[in-house]
């Protein structure tokens, strides 16, 4: 705990790497791309699922569990998606496996090898439209408006704990209508949810955009995404929703009579969010003493530490502490009470202020005698003593602020690091200097190509809200009507 | 909707696939031994998680997540276990697929073979303990107290929707402790914990007791369980609590320094209950008339049809039956109101019968006229005609009374079943009967090998609560000093 964090300046990567450690969220396992989300990780992890599913069935949605294993054959049903999905994937070809003759362990027993092999899921579009067929008859039975809670799996060779590895969690939708306009509402619907749960619950503001053809989901006909930008001014993409179209209903045979008795195909939408949004949360807000958690995602908000020298001065803290504790629960805010005796005051600050909580408190013999407390915040590192009294009410008025105060720098933060560029050496310095960059394109994917192999620099996405403009392409010079964003990304 | 279901007495298999088919629970997918949950199983699956993740949280336990694939090696590093899981497996030998030659769709890449083939997890004590290793120094680092979500993947031949999957849905608790004491005392908190939530809100009468050596998970050193007595005299394993000794922590090197400094093997358990308990509770509470779900793992505990003719009825009574869901919502009740005018009424109660809703009120235009309202129970499926006034009490008093009948109900009829014997003969009458049977045995893993092979029963546990009592093993004439239950199995 004593040793220091390399800062962002020195090693971005490696800054990235000890908070994640140091913080407890996860490591890698010895499973080669696979990780272990450890318990105050997960804490995480499972507030934001909370969150994400309670705005899931107020939008309409309910869960089901379609199978973790793809027979090969599904792949191959919709041309885009078998070339997206069906590179880097597991491939199950055996079903047992025997004892070796020579007794040192076991071996793949060649007689059980599959007629067919499976593929773990690295999304579930196939698996799902084979049984949408199945559901489907009649616009009676539209939409269908279903999600899962699922782990997935895409083969990477270089992974980073959270951003990318080869075996993670998600939830990914999948809906089904009757029209057109329905499919794409429901695709617009999701990525507005996806919106606002990034900038209300992680603090961490986005663009929302439609992706070029080239960054497409394999299969669909338009996506839409969510981007963030990382401190480094690196952008992230934080989550995708994609209309469909009638792809995999053509691909699955998926059709239903219409209320005039006509056979048409249905049409589709899915969307997600990953463990990817726990990189993302790292990144947006941590800084060089370690994590730094938005109050609404922290698994704990506020953490008690007592300062006493012996057996009695901790017994009438704790009698305080104990009640403070009590008071803020009623509230609703989740608190600690760390009374180990295994370790000091100050191991006790360093681990929590690594560990991003929120507040801290902490209370000592003077204290007592004072009616007083001493209170930390995590984000901006300021202390004060205050008196105990009414402490609940500064401490719920706090965590919101607090809220806000990191919604609020993440979006100074993004403000001062998003550019026009017009011209190409402009554009060039800017992508390098990193952060996002808005310059005019001329729509094709040459271009885009280009830029990128020129630059690094990908079309992160056609942003919603960017206003009509004419202008010129950067680097063909083909007329552009709409500045679209540019950065270097995760 | 209109078709009956096969009776119990009829043909008792087919009846419980019809309820899970027919209520919407679960469907067989395109990939062998795989199911779909659908969204109203899932729903119910989504309630039993909820309160038994609340009851690991009240024990002290946290959730956490970890890999998926288990390297084949270490299956093989403890022996009991490998025999146990090795057997029928998924395994994962290649990363990557590759468009075939002649176009025709993708093949396995040969050149993507790993080096060393992944399991899919059957059960996760291999790759925990091999993270344990790096969490676990000293004394400090325990009680290690945390439990997974997860799915798991046991390669099985003959498959049953929820009984016996090739994947299913699972939770597997695993604790590292300092002492054999500690350790076994979280074995038996667990399997209490289980029966809890077996009995309180499945409403599903358990007997605990311990395993066989035959029985036991292999890799322990003593399992306790909890059984069920389903409707066709059959048992049901519904849960497992595990004493693992130090054998996983020998077999991963897994040692803490003591307060006193010496190094010492680490204990351990582990515990689970599955989607299986999904069927146990099909087959505990249901009739021939579909699904009965006890109120408080019901995905709604109410639905209200309403009954008219013509749209301007169907206002006057939407409005009061609004109101009615509202009063009840506000005491904490799940309430659908289904005004769907794709379907008649008595379409809806024939529904609602078959997916085990607790109670269904329907409410007409005379109902209107009277102040009155049709209240129905699932479980008993009497109907009668109540004031509308403080019909929320009625329904409130109603759900907890239902709850309790259920459990009564399953009670007796454990009871009725439920039988001493005393003599080889009267043994495989019994057991041929169906239902428990109480009988002494000599205690050795050859006589319970033979009465398996004779009669078909097996030793479904060795009750905790049974008493001290002298007698013979039927089948070997040795001394016997308890009576250990018997029963023919899912």
């Amino acid at each position: 705990m004593a040793k220091k964090l390399t800062t962002r300046e020195e090693d971005y990567s490696k800054w990235y790497n000890e908070i994640v450690q140091g913080a407890d969220l996860a490591e890698n396992s010895g499973v080669k791309g696979c990780m272990v989300i450890k318990p105050y990780g997960y804490a995480i992890w499972e507030k934001m699922q909370a969150e994400l599913d309670r705005m899931f069935k107020a939008t309409g949605h309910v869960n089901a569990y379609f199978p973790l294993f793809i027979p090969k054959s599904y792949l191959s049903k919709e041309a885009d998606h078998v070339k997206g999905f069906a590179k880097e994937c597991a491939v199950v070809t055996h079903y047992r496996l025997k004892n070796k003759e020579d007794g040192t362990g076991v071996e793949v027993d060649p007689a059980a090898k599959l007629e067919e092999e499976l593929i773990v899921r690295p999304t579930s579009e196939t698996v799902i439209w084979d049984t949408y067929r199945k559901w489907i008859q009649s616009y009676r039975d539209l939409p269908i408006l279903i999600n899962q809670w699922a782990n997935v799996v895409r083969w990477e060779m270089r992974t980073r704990l959270f951003l990318r590895t080869t075996e993670f969690l998600w939830q990914e939708g999948h809906t089904a209508h009757a029209t057109k306009e329905e499919a794409m509402q429901e695709t617009e619907q999701m990525i507005e949810v996806y919106a606002d749960f990034a900038q209300r619950f992680m603090a961490m503001p986005v663009i929302k955009g439609l992706k070029s053809v080239n960054e497409r989901f394999s299969g669909a006909e338009e996506t839409y995404c969510i981007e963030a930008l990382m401190q480094d001014g690196k952008a992230l993409q934080a989550g995708t929703s994609h209309f469909l179209g009638q792809n995999f209903a053509k691909a699955f045979d998926v059709k239903f009579a219409t209320k005039e008795g006509k056979q048409e195909y249905v049409w589709a939408s899915s969307w997600g969010v990953s463990t990817r949004l726990m990189g993302a949360l790292i990144m947006t807000h941590s800084d060089d003493q370690g994590l730094v958690l938005p109050p609404k995602l922290a698994p704990f908000q506020v953490v008690i530490v007592p300062i006493y020298q012996g057996e009695e001065q901790l017994v009438r803290i704790s009698e305080v502490a104990k009640k403070v504790k009590h008071s803020l629960e009623l509230k609703g805010i989740s608190v600690k009470f760390d009374n180990r005796d295994t370790h000091k005051p100050g191991w006790k600050f360093a681990e929590y202020e690594l560990k991003g909580v929120p507040l801290r408190l902490a209370l000592g013999a003077r204290d007592l005698e004072n009616g007083t407390i001493e209170l930390a915040r995590r984000d901006t590192l300021e202390k004060q003593t205050l008196s105990i009294i009414d402490i609940e009410s500064t401490v719920e008025a706090l965590l919101e602020k607090i809220q806000d105060n990191l919604y609020n720098t993440a979006n100074s933060f993004i403000k001062a690091r998003t550019y026009n560029a017009d011209s190409k050496d402009e554009f060039k310095r800017l992508v390098e200097k990193g952060g996002f960059v808005y310059a005019h394109w001329d729509g094709t994917s040459e271009t885009e190509e280009l830029i990128k192999k020129e630059t690094k620099a990908t079309i992160r996405c056609i942003p919603l809200d960017s206003p009509i403009e004419k202008g010129i392409c950067l680097f063909s010079g083909d007329p552009s009507t709409k500045r679209v964003l540019f950065a270097k990304a995760y």
